[in-house]
C-alpha cells in the first residue's frame, strides 16, 4: 500500500522531490507537518488545515494513550474518524514524550516505567506496548518505541540509549504485522558522529519505507545539527523519505531538506502563534510589540493566507494582547501556511536545480534584522 | 437609512416577525445577537458566524475604549473593517460595565469616574464620551449611557438610578447627530413595576428606531424577569424593535419574544460553551461529564451545525477535558446555532399563530431531566 517515488533530484544539492503513497493519500516531500498533539492542531480545524495545504499531520502516542486512552479510539473508528481528518496521520511513539515530559522514569531493557505527567499515576511503555497503541489509532506512519537521550549526555549514555534503541526496534518490527500502517525506525546517537554513523548503519535493516532523525533540536546549537545532518546523508536509502523530527524553524527546515531531509514536523509554529509570534521571510515578529499598534497591514504583505488576506496587523495584537483565542488561531494559519509555501518555494529552487543558491537568498533575508 | 417593518404578529401571543434594516444590511427579528466583547466573537471566525446564522452582532464600547482604544479602530476604518464583519454592528454604551466590572466607581449626575478593571487606572465615562466612543467605532445600533442598578438594589437607588438613566438619555440624543448609527434608549427601573412603567414612560420620547430592556438578567429569579416584561408590555411602541439585553439562555428566549421582545443577546451561549456545557432541546449538557466518554453520538441529534456533522460527544468531551482549544470553538458553534435555530423555531410559531403552544411544548422538553 506504501510507495516512495523520487521525482526530481537538485543536482545543486542532492535535495529531492518525492511522494509518497499512503492509505489516506499522497503526500508530496518535501513536507512540513503540522502537530496535533491531542488529536487536535491547536485551534485550527481539519478544513482550515487542508486550505492552509497541510497534507499530513502529526499526532503523540503517549498523550492519547494517556487521554482519552487508545480504546476510546480505537471504538470511534480510528484517529482520523476521531478527529475528522482524512489525509495520513503520523503518530510518534511517546519514546520522546516519557523522557521530556515524565518524572521518576526507570529505564530497563524491558521498556520504560514513568509518572504520568498529569497525576502522577504509574504507568510502562514498551516497544510492543506503543506499537499496540499506535495500532489502536490507526495512523498511517507509526514510530519506533527508541530512546532519545538529552542534550548533553555523555558518549556512554548515549552510546547506551543506542544499543538499547536498536533492540527495541527488532521488538517493534516483531509485533507490527499490519500493511496499512508503515513503521518508522529513528536513528538516535545524539552528537556524536561515530555513534550516529554506527545508528544509521545497524538501523539500516530495518527501514523498509522510511527512516527517520531523531534526537536532534532538543536543545543543541543549530551547527551542530547540521553537522549530524551532514554526518549521515552518505548513509539514508534513496528509496524512502527522511524524517527529521521535532524540527520547524524556517531556516531548519531550508537547512534540512538541503542536507537530504524529506520530511518534517514541529509544534513550533502553532505555539508561537499563540504567544503573538509570527514567522516571515525577513524572521519572527512579536506582533504584540507597541510599533503595531497602528499598523494595517498584514501580518506579511503578499501572503495569501485567511489572516494575512483578512486581517492587520493591529487586530491580531489586539487579539493577543486581549487573550483572545482568534488572535491564536490566525496566526496558526499563518504560521503554518508560511512554511507550507515556503516548502513549496524550497521545492520549486529543486525542480530549477539551485537550492544552495534559494538558501542562500532565503538566510539573508531571514537574518536580515 | 433605518426601518422597521412589522411582517407578523402572533394571533396567540403578540408575539411579532420584523424586519429591521440598517447600513449593513437587514436583520430578521426576532433575533439572537452573539457577543463579540473585545471585537471578536471569543474562538469564531466571521465565516463561522455567518454559516451558523448570525445576522448582527453586539461588541463592547467599555473593553475597546480600553484596549485598543477606540481611536485604533477608527483609524482602521471603523470596528466592521477592523474585524472582519460586514453585516450590523450593535455597541453597548459602557454603562453595564462600568457598574460591574470596575471597582471604585464614583457615580455624579456628570458621568462615572471609575477604575480600569485591568490595571486600576483612573478613567471617566460620560453620556457624551459613552456615544463619541460609538461613534468612532461606527457600530450601526449605538446604545444610550444608563445607570444600571444591581439586583437587590433597593427602591430609592432605583429611582435615582432611573432619574439619572433619564437625564443622561437627553445628553446622549443631544450629541447624537448622524444619521447611520440609531440610538437605542434603555429603560431602567429593577424589579420595580412602578419604576419600569416610569421608566417607560419617560423613555418613549426618545425612542426613535428601537427600545431597550436593561437592568434585567442581573441576578433575579426568572419569574421577576418575566413579570418586569409582562408590566412593560402595554408601554411598547410598535413600530421600532423592543430589545431585551443581556439574555440568552433558551427558555428565556422563548419567554420574552413571547412578552413582544425582539432582539436578545448574551454572552452565555460561548461562555459556557469553553467551560464543556452544550444546549439542546432537553437542556444543557455537561459533554465533560463521564457519561460521554465513549459516546460517538453528535452533541445534539439533528442538529445540523458544523460540530454536530462531523464531530461526536466523545471528542468534544476529550478536547474540553484537554483544554484543546478547537473543544470551544466546536461548542461555541453549535451553542450559537442551537439559539439561532431555536428563534427559526420560534418564528415558524409566530407565522403559524402558536407561539403559546411552542413555549409550552418547548419547556416540557427542555426542563424534562
Amino acid at each position: 500500500m506504501f510507495k516512495y517515488e523520487v521525482l526530481k533530484v537538485c543536482k545543486q544539492t542532492g535535495a529531492r522531490i518525492g511522494r509518497l503513497t499512503t492509505p489516506h493519500g499522497v503526500i508530496e516531500t518535501p513536507v512540513f507537518m503540522p502537530v496535533g498533539t491531542m488529536a487536535s492542531v491547536k485551534a485550527l480545524s481539519p478544513e482550515e488545515l487542508k486550505e492552509i495545504g497541510a497534507q499530513i499531520i502529526l499526532s503523540n502516542t503517549y498523550h492519547l494513550y494517556l487521554r482519552p486512552g487508545e480504546e476510546i479510539i480505537k471504538k470511534a473508528g480510528g484517529l482520523h474518524k476521531f478527529m475528522n481528518w482524512d489525509r495520513p496521520i503520523l503518530t510518534d511513539s511517546g519514546g520522546f514524550q516519557v523522557f521530556s515530559l515524565s518524572t521518576l522514569r526507570q529505564v530497563t531493557d524491558e521498556g520504560v516505567l514513568f509518572n504520568s505527567f498529569l497525576d502522577g499515576s504509574r504507568h510502562t511503555l514498551t516497544p510492543e506496548k506503543s506499537i499496540a497503541i499506535q495500532q489502536a489509532l490507526g495512523s498511517d506512519i507509526i514510530m519506533a518505541f527508541d530512546e532519545c537521550t538529552a542534550a548533553g549526555a555523555d558518549y556512554h549514555k548515549s552510546k547506551t540509549a543506542l544499543d538499547r534503541t536498536i533492540s527495541w526496534l527488532d521488538r517493534c518490527y516483531k509485533v507490527q504485522n499490519n500493511d496499512h500502517q508503515m513503521l518508522f525506525p529513528i536513528i538516535q546517537g545524539n552528537v556524536y558522529k561515530d555513534l550516529r554513523i554506527e545508528s544509521v548503519e545497524r538501523t539500516l535493516p530495518y527501514a523498509r519505507c522510511g527512516i527517520a532523525v531523531g534526537g536532534l533540536s532538543v536543545g543543541e546549537e543549530k551547527p551542530v545539527m547540521y553537522e549530524m545532518l551532514d554526518t549521515l546523508r552518505p548513509y539514508y536509502p534513496e528509496n524512502m523519505p527522511r524524517y527529521l523530527m521535532g524540527v520547524g524553524s524556517a531556516d531548519c527546515i531550508v537547512e534540512a531538506v538541503l542536507r537530504g531531509i524529506d520530511m518534517l514536523d514541529c509544534v513550533l509554529p502553532t505555539r508561537i502563534a499563540r504567544n503573538g509570534t509570527a514567522m516571515t521571510h525577513r524572521g519572527d515578529i512579536t506582533i504584540r510589540n507597541a510599533q503595531y499598534k497602528e499598523d494595517f497591514l498584514p501580518v506579511e504583505e503578499g501572503c495569501d493566507c485567511y489572516c494575512c488576506k483578512n486581517y492587520s496587523r493591529a487586530y491580531v495584537r489586539h487579539l493577543i494582547n486581549t487573550d483572545e483565542i482568534f488572535g491564536g488561531r490566525l496566526l496558526s494559519i499563518h504560521n503554518i501556511r508560511f512554511l507550507t509555501k515556503l516548502v513549496t518555494e524550497i521545492k520549486q529552487a529543486i525542480w530549477e536545480d539551485r537550492l544552495l543558491d534559494f538558501r542562500n537568498e532565503f538566510i539573508e533575508k531571514y537574518n536580515i534584522r
